[in-house]
This record gives C-alpha cells, structure tokens and sequence, in this order.
C-alpha cells in the first residue's frame, strides 16, 4: 500500500489516486510495486529494478534504499529515472519521469522508527548488492543484529528515502484490440500540459 | 505467453524456464510483460515501458515495435537495455541487462502473417506514440484498415520486431524480512559467472 500524505491537487495526481483506487478495489497484489529504471553515465548502462513505492507526500514520491546500493551509485550519476507501474487487474500502466534526490534525514529517520525491527534489522546488516560468499553469511548478519535492540533503533546513514518528483505522467488503458487510450500530463512552462498519444 | 523456441541451454536460461513455468502454473497473468527500459543520448533521459515477450529463440528475447515510436529512437541512439519481470504469484523479479538490434525481416514478415487481422489493423494504422487531438480519430484509422483486406496482408515497414540478447541476469527471490535471494549470471570473458547478491 502507498501512504498519500497531503496529496497533490493538480490533475496528474487525481488521475493517479483514481487509478489506484480502482487497482485497490480488484485487490491487486504488490500495488506500490514500481519499477525504478535509472542511468548510470560510468558504466553506460541503463539499470532498472522494483521497490516499493511507500508515500506520496505532496508531489514527492517515496521510496527507501540502501544508499551504498548500485542504484544508489546510478541516482549519484544521473538524477533522472522513471517510475512504472502496472496493475494487470485493470489493464492500468502509468509511466512517469521525475528527478530525484535524498529524503531529508529527518523523514528517514521517522520512517526507519516506525517499522518493524526485522525489516530494520536487514536494513542495517545488509550491504545491499555487493557480492557474497553463501545465503547462510546474509542469515548470521541479520541474526546477530536482530538480537541488538540498542543497534535497532538507530537509522544507519547508509540508508534512507529517495524522493522523486514527476516532470512527465503517461496513463494507459489496455483496451480492445490494442485500441489503447494513452493521457499524457507534461509539466512545462510552470504548469500541467495534456495530450493524447497513438496507441 | 512467451514461446519457446530452441531455448539456449545454459544455465540462467534454464532458470528462467523453470521459474516461468512456476509462475504459469500459479496462474500469473500477464506472464509475458517485460518492462523494457532504454536510453536517449539526445534528451540524456531513461525510458521505460511494458511490451510483451512473444518469443525466446535460442539467446534472442523477442518483441514487436512500431520502428517510428519513441523507443525505437531510445534504441537507435543506445541499443543497451533492461528487461524486467515481476511475477508477483511467486514473488520472483527477473533483471536482464541486454543489448538489442532489429530482428531480420522474413522473421517479422512471419510473426505478422500469424497474427489476427485486428492486431494487423492496428500495426499499420497507428503511428505509435505521436500526438492526436482525440481518440476517436485512432479509432476511425483503425475501422478503415480493417476493412481492407489487401493491405491487412502486407506487413508495413515501420513495424517489426526487436531482438536483444542479454548479458547479466538477476533472479530476485522474496523471503520472509526480506532475506532475499539474489543470484546473478554474468557473460563475462565468453562462458557464464555466477554469483549471489547481498538482498
């Protein structure tokens, strides 16, 4: 589930509210599943994996990471990426480019205090994407830190919010014989641009 | 659906039948969506959209395209990419990092001989990601290609398929605290390396 927090009123964002409401009522899974795809200018590469999406706070979208993650390296590089999701119980994608930065530390450290001890306690063991030996190292780490209540509550500053903020939404509707509707909403000029693509 | 055909015998290919097969099994919809993300060097931004997977052919992961659309130019200008599954009846996510070229044409001529002509009508009467004023005028384009026989047999040019042949593979598996399994195959120096990833 994504938390709405002082939700945006321009048009891209009721739109994404709706749409989302719709998903929620044919209980979709993973509905704040969103595949960030990111840019890194050293190796060359275009990278792209999910997470889930956790607040949409005014026009910020949400999410938290390891920040010595690869992806972390990519968004250090390029602070260009894009957001997909796609709700297959409504035949529902909506595409999104936004820039990106860092959480204030202030909102990591209230989000880290509010979840459970065992998603923090792989927070703070996990070297996220480095390379490892066996899947039993990984399950000694996070048990030792498990046992660590003093460790648990403090955030580690290698991990925290990434929040990004759309410049481009692109809805699309599957429909009959790929007769796909497609509403784009472009900010330019200091305001929320629309247009309709070809499927 | 993806079809199989001569599936490539290492490994992660291997790998990716088995956890495709778990997935159809388990009743996944959509199971052929990938979202394919791309990079344009003349706007510096990431792209990102979901097609579906028609075939695996030995290396060759194959989709079809308009060849005027937005990422056919993405591909033109940066032919390295990223395909990304998310099959959330198994909780698995597979990342692939590919390069992609255009398929030879007797083999989209193929594919587009196979398809339903209401598929065709669309492929040649959408001029894939240009702006249009309405949606209606989408579908009347559309009502008068289909009711031409002749040319609803005659694959236009500016559609056809993409091949990309991948080079790294991350099969993602969820655990319980988000014990991940991570596990990465690599072409590297002309066979496959193998290793885990921090989750």
């Amino acid at each position: 589930m994504i938390e709405f927090i002082d939700l945006n009123r321009e048009q891209p964002y009721k739109i994404f509210l709706n749409k989302y409401q719709q998903a929620l009522e044919k209980k979709q899974k993973n509905i704040e599943a969103i595949a960030i795809s990111s840019f890194n200018p050293k190796t060359d590469e275009v990278e792209s994996r999910f997470v889930n999406l956790k607040y949409i706070k005014d026009d910020q979208w949400i999410f938290f990471s390891n920040y010595n993650s690869n992806k972390a390296e990519d968004f250090a590089g390029h602070n260009q990426i894009t957001g997909l999701f796609f709700w297959h119980q409504t035949n529902t994608q909506v595409r999104i480019k936004a820039t990106l930065q860092k959480t204030q530390s202030g909102f990591s450290d209230w989000h880290f205090s509010k979840r459970t001890k065992e998603k923090n306690a792989l927070a703070i063991s996990s070297k996220q994407s480095q390379k490892i030996d066996s899947f039993e190292s990984i399950r000694r780490g996070y048990e030792e830190v498990i046992k660590d209540e003093e460790l648990l509550h403090q955030r580690p500053n290698y991990w925290g919010g990434y929040s990004f903020v759309p410049y481009y939404f692109e809805f699309w509707e599957g429909q009959k014989f790929r007769l796909n509707k497609r509403e784009v909403f472009e900010f330019d000029d200091n305001k929320w641009k629309t247009y309709l693509l070809q499927p």
